[in-house]
């Protein structure tokens, strides 16, 4: 290789230097490293559509993109959301921080519109996790409960206390216990009516059921809604909620039998400070318990609603935003890569030349691009799923509780909601973890590098497929509900929207690609309609031929495990390509192509995934499974043209990016080296120089003893 | 429930009680509890085989079992090795604690044989896997470096300078640039010849140069192998290693022309102090260019040995190795979570009955003991290739190097071995790396608290899937590999043993299971080396149709990448289970039943994940895929009554476990709380109490300005 600087190399090294860095770039060759600015800057040429219109269309609209860019900028000017060291704080400072930024929300929280709130925490959530969970935590969690099962009067005296602003108080949420996570109807925590004095008595019987994981209990919290076994002469009347307080708001010490510690250190989400409470006996006014469905009174009647699991409607809320926080990240995680990928070069087809863009080698586009097809599949996915659930929650509230007959449709309708949103809860927040990890590893060394965002990321991230539901747990219910369906089917009954698929069984069962074009939306969603029906049906034959075999219902659904399982995972899958698809029909013509060759990238690759269960369908012959995996390489070459552009569409600034690898100008290598200067500043002499190792490698030789001098002399 | 408490239940409360806990257990009903002991121990009354025979059995013999039970005392003992604080440390603590444990490991090293040292260390990074790169970064990058580049009299001389004891002079390794990682050949850094002075410069000539992630760098070493491009007379002669002093041994001043910095913090393995190397116009004698393969005279002659590939030989053990902490790894995290699910109890299927042990469920078991089965797989995968690789050194050292067709006998196998041990370093690192996820994942919500130990694991783990060759890139150059052998057996040679399949293709085209059993050695394994042979043939005949279209070779390989990555994964499961069926074949008849259990369960899991392979090459019938996914539920009950004594023969000490909730005597509660109280002693106040918490807590109501009034009055 020539080292000789030509004029133009020389001209694009000027381009490299910066800071230190400068004094250096002198003698050299770049023909390793290219130019990543200019490699960045031709990728932004070959948008083929509208960035701007596809931005539009992501958010829902021209307004909702204003309001978006408005926050965005109120966040990054506001000092304290100050972010560059970040990924060097201790879990002390990352706590303290937390806070901090909570002590600033407050401000927008208390002033508007609650959807605007719920914009703005989404906005949040993307640059720091736990400040996300810490502020949900009293306002989801604590407050939500509130809202959702206190009695009017309760909830007016609650705010009176200054529950909806965080003044004067602070809630948390006591429901998991050391013992007890997924099986909630299980906890031990007792609440016993003492009638005597018109008090509940909480107390924690043994270790196990200790409250653990409890967020904001160990500093913030002055208040939980407690999860107890309601108790009254004697009678275990199953699990209702308490407000219990925890620690006196002036002083913050803790209220007489109130025992709390902090849980120390976790896998990710330090910022919140996770406590465990035991309670020792400890009496609150019977009006502490949450009476808007179950009630006791003055004598110790207990009333029991008849419909108590709308209750349990407000728990989905939860999974609802978990599915748009997985799209959310995805766009943060995949932005990166594909900008890396855009500026890295690694070897070249021939000497001398400039190397080969990472993100033009076939097996990179692989490992990238399914990827960005899938964030958009689970952000369409994710709006139909807000949709339904605010179409039921608007039912609900217009709902007389007393006309059992309307309830029933309700009920319904929360069952379909609940199935639905266990399936996209559980599918999407894997594959988000799956995306920050994969994403990782494409950016190859760098993106271990604690400045490129993925370790923290994952690390916070991951609790979502364990929490609010375990994700197989969910994935089982899920599958459950689909058997039922299937059941209901058999029995007659017509399937809901959501499982239209189950109404057409019979003309599924033969349904084959045939000798049609298979990248065309009608045999894509053609193929995981019947794929789906396939597999839901196969779960649903075993249970009858268990029960059939004299199983109850419960051990058939044992037995039947690993197959709702499946079913939950095909049927999620098949949701995400269809609402894909149904959204494409209403984008302009602008977007249109990008957005059709995404959807059909994402349904291609879902297809080659799970190749076994189409071929086993009789959906595609073996052939056509080789002409998918063909496509497959087909679609990500058309997508990989637009990858940048579809990227910058999100329209997440490096702020919100906050990686070091990441940044809009694909300056990368300069960019990451200012961080890691910036945050490690040298330093002479480790700080464990003197007393570790200096005395090491100073250390003298070990003498070897040589015993046998020491042997008495027997000459 | 009556809360009422049995004696029974009293007397099993009094098992939980400890430390502050005691006093509460008291009233109690532990129903949801169980008695997690009792549980655990009657799990090991049902061992139906000799725990030790296994242990001897996966060790490689009695004698192997009792000097890791000699060392693991050592390093349990030595209270620098004390671990009960490891997951609260901080980066600059870990570092520090890193550096104390190498100081007294190095007793062990100089003062016994290689091979006991490869087993200690294997312990060692167990426990620490920052100890064992920090180590490792020494002896086998820049030691290693030294033996197997450096002419014997420049091997002498190093050694005379403390190299083989860390005295005087720590090594580190500076091959990896900013932009440079996986195309070693485009590394950067020059050193160029100056005939004047008899001396090499060393010279970084741009940002995209430094070298970057070097182990040691940062604070503690001396010297530096460095990779970097030999020019002579301004002739570029590729990359070659020099010996280069950074800091002055007595001092730690770094030498002149020589900047370096701290990479910081990283997702994981903050015990290392990687740092960034700049040299600036770096003089070196010329004789710290390590000439065992190619020299430069006094007068600037160049000597290039004609088989250098040799050289490249010893990054082979890297690659070796990794597989072998691939099974160790494991291990650790598979016995955890089995351990807890035996003794985690959740839902009842009958009111007022003691709830289910996790480890009951059907999907339970399919999460946990595949990857228990896979295990063993690595291990005995593991064992193989060291074997084939010591047999591969012990040939290089024999051979007359001069004796060309000796040699050309011995490269053959070299890039045999090249082939298999990037296929297995790339999936078993990645089995592991999921592994540790997956075990996380199923200890639930306790899996993220840090003290269980996955959080931590998993970020020191996964950089195994990217450095000393990214796996991506490992597994298309295995497949590479697959490639080539196709090619040369369509041109009439043997196919060597590791790919003895591609000897029968056309007999493997047809073959099926039919109606033989399939859970049976000879099913199995014909099966996988039908998929085997079908998923590389499909590849090779692939490439042979694009070089037929006037394509060249790199740009067919290029185009087959997909195919390639496919067939180096079907080809290294298909070497997993075939060598585990293997090994079988040499254990005592007392375990053999329950290896047979673990064989058939891992090859039958593998095809189930594979199932689309499988039916394209129609050795399996859409109906034979059905019964394979009931095998496997079959499989996992018959090994999960075995679970724990399975685990139990990995014989680690709760010290390696350095788990929590994965002890050994299952107490998973009491341990679990007692760590959490230890590691996080009660304060009063959060120290950010008076600052943050309660200024915001107490802060007055945000009043609403009338700027109406301000208003002039226009009445």
């Amino acid at each position: 290789m020539d080292l000789k600087v030509s004029a133009r190399a020389a001209a694009l090294a000027g381009h490299l230097s910066m800071g230190n860095a400068s004094a250096e770039v002198k003698d050299t060759s770049i023909l390793g490293l290219g130019n990543p600015m200019a490699s960045m800057a031709v990728e932004r040429t070959k948008a083929s559509f509208p960035i701007r219109e596809l931005t539009y269309f992501l958010d829902g609209g021209k307004e909702v993109t204003a309001v978006k860019e408005r926050m965005m900028t109120e966040l990054e000017r506001d000092p304290v959301f100050q972010n560059v060291d970040f990924y060097d704080l201790t879990k002390e400072q990352l706590r303290e921080r937390t806070m901090s930024k909570i002590a600033r929300l407050i401000h927008y929280i208390t002033s508007e519109r609650e959807e605007v709130s719920y914009l703005r925490f989404s906005l949040v959530g993307l640059i720091d996790m736990s400040l996300l969970t810490r502020t949900g935590v009293h306002y989801a969690l604590f407050f939500g409960s509130l809202r959702g099962s206190a009695s009017q009067k309760q909830f007016a005296y609650w705010i009176s206390q200054g529950a909806a602003e965080m003044r004067g108080m602070i809630g948390c949420f006591c429901m998991t216990e050391l013992a007890h996570g997924s099986n909630v109807a299980g906890l031990e925590t007792t609440a016993t009516f003492d009638e005597r004095t018109d008090e509940f008595i909480i107390h924690t019987p043994h270790i196990g059921a200790t409250k653990w994981w409890i967020g904001g209990a160990a500093h913030t919290a002055t208040h939980t809604v407690c999860f107890a076994r309601l108790i009254v002469k004697g009678k275990d009347y199953g699990v209702k909620s308490f407000v219990v307080p925890l620690r006196d708001p002036k002083t913050y010490d803790l209220k007489p039998g109130v025992s709390i510690g902090d849980i120390g250190k976790k896998m990710g989400r330090d910022g919140i400070d996770n406590g465990w409470v035991q309670f020792s006996y400890v009496r609150i006014p019977r009006q502490f318990m949450l009476m808007k469905h179950s009630k006791v009174d003055r004598h110790g009647n207990v009333t029991q609603p008849p419909l108590e699991q709308l209750a349990y409607g407000a728990l989905v809320v939860g999974r609802v935003s978990m599915v748009a926080d997985s799209a959310q990240m995805s766009k943060r995680f995949v932005t990166i890569a594909v900008r890396y990928a855009a500026v890295r070069r690694q070897f070249t087809s021939k000497k001398g030349e400039v190397e080969t863009k990472i993100l033009d080698y076939a097996l990179h586009q692989r490992r990238l691009l399914p990827l960005l097809a899938q964030t958009f599949a689970m952000q369409f996915s994710s709006d139909e799923m807000s949709a339904m659930h605010r179409a039921l929650m608007r039912k609900i509230d217009s709902t007389d509780l007393s006309d059992l007959k309307a309830m029933a449709v309700v009920i319904e309708e929360l069952k379909e909601v609940f199935t639905t949103s266990a399936g996209l809860k559980a599918f999407t927040t894997w594959a988000c973890a799956e995306t920050i990890d994969q994403t990782r590893q494409a950016c190859g060394g760098h993106g271990y590098s604690a400045y490129s965002g993925f370790g923290q990321a994952y690390n916070d991230w991951v609790v979502q497929c364990t929490w609010e539901g375990d994700n197989n747990i969910l994935a089982l219910s899920a599958g459950r509900g689909l058997v039922q369906r299937y059941l209901d089917v058999q029995r007659g009954a017509n399937a809901p929207p959501q499982t239209e698929y189950l109404n057409k069984l019979a003309r599924l069962k033969s349904a084959q690609a045939g000798s049609r074009q298979i990248d065309s939306v009608a045999v894509l969603s053609e193929a995981w309609e019947a794929v789906a029906a396939a597999v839901v049906s196969k779960a649903g034959e075993s249970f009858i031929a268990l029960r059939k075999k004299g199983l109850t219902a419960d051990e058939a659904f044992e037995e039947t495990s690993q197959q709702r399982f499946l079913a939950a995972r095909i049927h999620t899958q098949y949701f995400l390509v269809l609402k894909f698809f149904d959204r494409i029909s209403s984008s302009g013509p602008e977007i249109k192509p990008v957005l059709t060759d995404l959807s059909y990238l994402y349904a291609i690759w879902s297809i080659e995934n799970n190749a076994g269960l189409f071929l086993q369908a009789e959906f595609f012959t073996s052939k056509q499974i080789d002409e998918i995996r063909e496509l497959c390489n087909l679609y990500c070459r058309k997508v990989r043209e637009q990858a940048v552009p579809i990227t910058d569409a999100f329209n997440l600034s490096d702020f919100f990016i906050n990686s070091a690898i990441g940044r809009y100008n694909g300056n990368v290598y300069e960019n990451y080296f200012t961080q890691v200067k910036r945050q490690n500043p040298s330093k002479p002499l480790a700080p464990y120089f003197e007393n570790v190792i200096k005395p090491f490698v100073h250390r003298v030789a070990e003498v070897e003893v040589d015993a046998e001098e020491l042997d008495e002399d027997e000459a």
